[in-house]
């Protein structure tokens, strides 16, 4: 998407120089906008666990580019096979929620092992890196076709009022190399004419709303208020909410949606108000081997300074100051589960369906081996 | 309550000289402990709109303090009546979610202009505000005694292990003269010996949860975790909260609660979560001329800068960062509404009740004259 009228994805290799993975620093943002250079392994699993890339779609590819930095700086001998399981578990264990990241290093590591030459290594891994970007945008793409419609309707239902769509956190383009999931289908509605207005949750303890989301549709040209992550309730107690599209780092192939923490209260929210609860996912999101996301999904407990601490300009630096006593006692959950009930549907590269079992399966057929 | 080992109350008249009003600066908290004088109608009025002090029992009692120093410095002549009544609507005006600020208000108002000489005036004024003062501190300590079986009965379910209680933003003794509405059942079940953990939200986008709920629970040695606002629904589902305590700024005589927005999105977690779910609070809070939370409690509309600035200690100054880019539209509604049909009960100076009308009428039979 654009960034001051320049097309951008949030993760690309250098031009001319292929030992170098370009991406944006969205710690950075929307203060300052920095692209960052990753040249080792290192560099993309630090990325990942300290949140300079993020988002459930763009973590797998930059693991799968970090894999193929792997292969770039892949050691001469014979211990290839321990050498990239040893870098893909690595990847894998930086962040636990979020499946596209297992997903893709798996992927990226079956490509690699089943070469033999380091070339021919170094060529699966940039491929499938290539790949799975592609493969990402698509997949966004096509999740804002198929969520268009949604928010067509209800400007017809209003007449061709303004839509009024809720998110939380950041499922935009800078989570999912390009288009986002929740903001796909906003930005095909903008882009088609139809008068769209955003709430975006402040998501704390990181802001991801308040930073990453609003700068984004700002930069797009989309009308959006920032709210504080208390307020979703209240605004659709008076009608100012029309649907809510929200991402997702992992689901299971009941319809459960691990996402960031806050996003079940939402979703209760939606319910107890009669407003559409909408999850807009790749299947890359979608884990087939588990039932029940509150048993099954893995949820990241977070540092507690990230609570702690909060960032924001002052003057022009970006500073922390600490909003409570020192030594509080401090947890800091990173996500939470909306359990199927709550959601309304799932809108996926493939189209919308329940968040049942049997409707994910007529969408992905191929699942039911995996399960 | 306990400052350092010293008895506080949140609002007092200085000894020996009855011209000032002290209170403690909320906003300084837990940073500086810090007392204010107030001397003029103007300090206190400016007080509560700041919130200096806060709390919706404490800003009754503030204001009933304002219309005391008002007789105070009334001027000679004949225009008591315009005097009184106009900064009688001053204070009234500065913060129109809380019905008890009216209420002590009406009062002090009342009791002045049944006197005639300017010295009964004065006395009427100062009874009013002291008698409000440990009217006040009587419902809260009967708030607590009649709060406590519930926390005893889920210890002895949980066979003395720890019972953990949520709360929202801060309905503790700072905001109501002393023990506090939500905190008084906690505070008597420590005193008792019952193990107890609070999990405190932290209330953005002031963070009185953070900054005054930690602050209050540790100065009295309960254990105490600060969360961010987006968390309390996982803690339900994880089965990690016994019981939700919060306090109301305005319920209606059907048992709509109007809190400290997000105070509904815990509720339907609660709900969601076969959590029981309690409002503590004083008959002062109750508004027995209002039927329907929803549409009739004015929600307070705060500035955006409250959401855009952050302030947080940074070295050994507070100061204020800028958490997302300039000029971002932000919308800040103060409160929210609970529906009574979340509310488990209504723990009251006089016991305990259901959110409803007859219920409510039982223990307080002299609201049917004023609906």
């Amino acid at each position: 998407m654009k960034v001051n009228n320049k097309y951008y994805r949030s993760i690309w290799l250098k031009e001319k120089d292929p030992s170098v993975v370009l991406s944006i620093d969205q710690r950075k943002l929307p203060f300052e906008f920095h692209v960052v250079e990753f040249k080792t392994v290192e560099d993309i699993r630090e990325a990942i666990e300290n949140m300079t890339v993020r988002g459930a779609p763009l973590i797998g590819v930059a693991a799968a580019y970090g894999m193929y930095l792997a292969a770039y700086n892949q050691p001469a001998g014979n211990y290839a096979e321990k050498y990239f399981s040893d870098i893909a578990e690595k990847f894998k264990s930086a962040r636990p929620t979020a499946v596209n990241l297992a997903l893709a290093v798996n992927r990226s590591l079956d490509n690699i092992l089943d070469e033999e030459k380091p070339a021919d290594r170094l060529n699966a891994a940039m491929q499938t890196a290539l790949e799975l970007a592609e493969q990402e945008t698509g997949y966004c793409q096509n999740i804002g076709r198929f969520g268009l419609p949604l928010i067509e309707k209800i400007s017809k239902e209003k007449a061709g009022a303004t839509v009024n769509i809720l998110t939380h956190c950041n499922a935009g383009w800078l989570a999912c190399v390009d288009y986002g999931t929740a903001t796909a289908p906003i930005y095909f509605a903008h882009e088609k004419g139809i008068k769209v207005h955003v709430w975006v949750d402040e998501t704390r303890p990181r802001n991801q709303g308040a930073r990453l989301t609003v700068w984004e549709l700002s930069q797009q040209g989309i009308p959006n208020t920032l709210v504080t992550d208390n307020a979703g309730g209240m605004l659709m107690q008076q009608g100012k909410v029309d649907i809510v599209l929200v991402g997702s780092d992992r689901t299971t192939i009941t319809g459960d949606v691990a996402n960031k923490i806050g996003t079940y209260l939402k979703a209760l929210a939606a319910k107890d108000n009669n407003v559409p609860f909408y999850v807009a996912l790749p299947s890359t999101s979608i884990d087939p081997s588990l039932r029940n996301g509150l048993n099954e999904i893995p949820i990241e407990k977070r540092s507690g300074e990230e609570v702690e601490f909060m960032e924001g300009m002052l003057g022009t630096g970006l500073k922390h100051v600490r909003i409570c006593e020192e030594g509080t006692n401090i947890s800091n959950l990173g996500f939470d589960i909306t359990p199927a009930r709550l959601v309304s549907g799932l809108i996926t590269e493939r189209g919308i369906c329940q968040a049942k079992e049997e409707d994910i399966l007529k969408l992905f057929p191929e699942f039911s081996d995996t399960r």
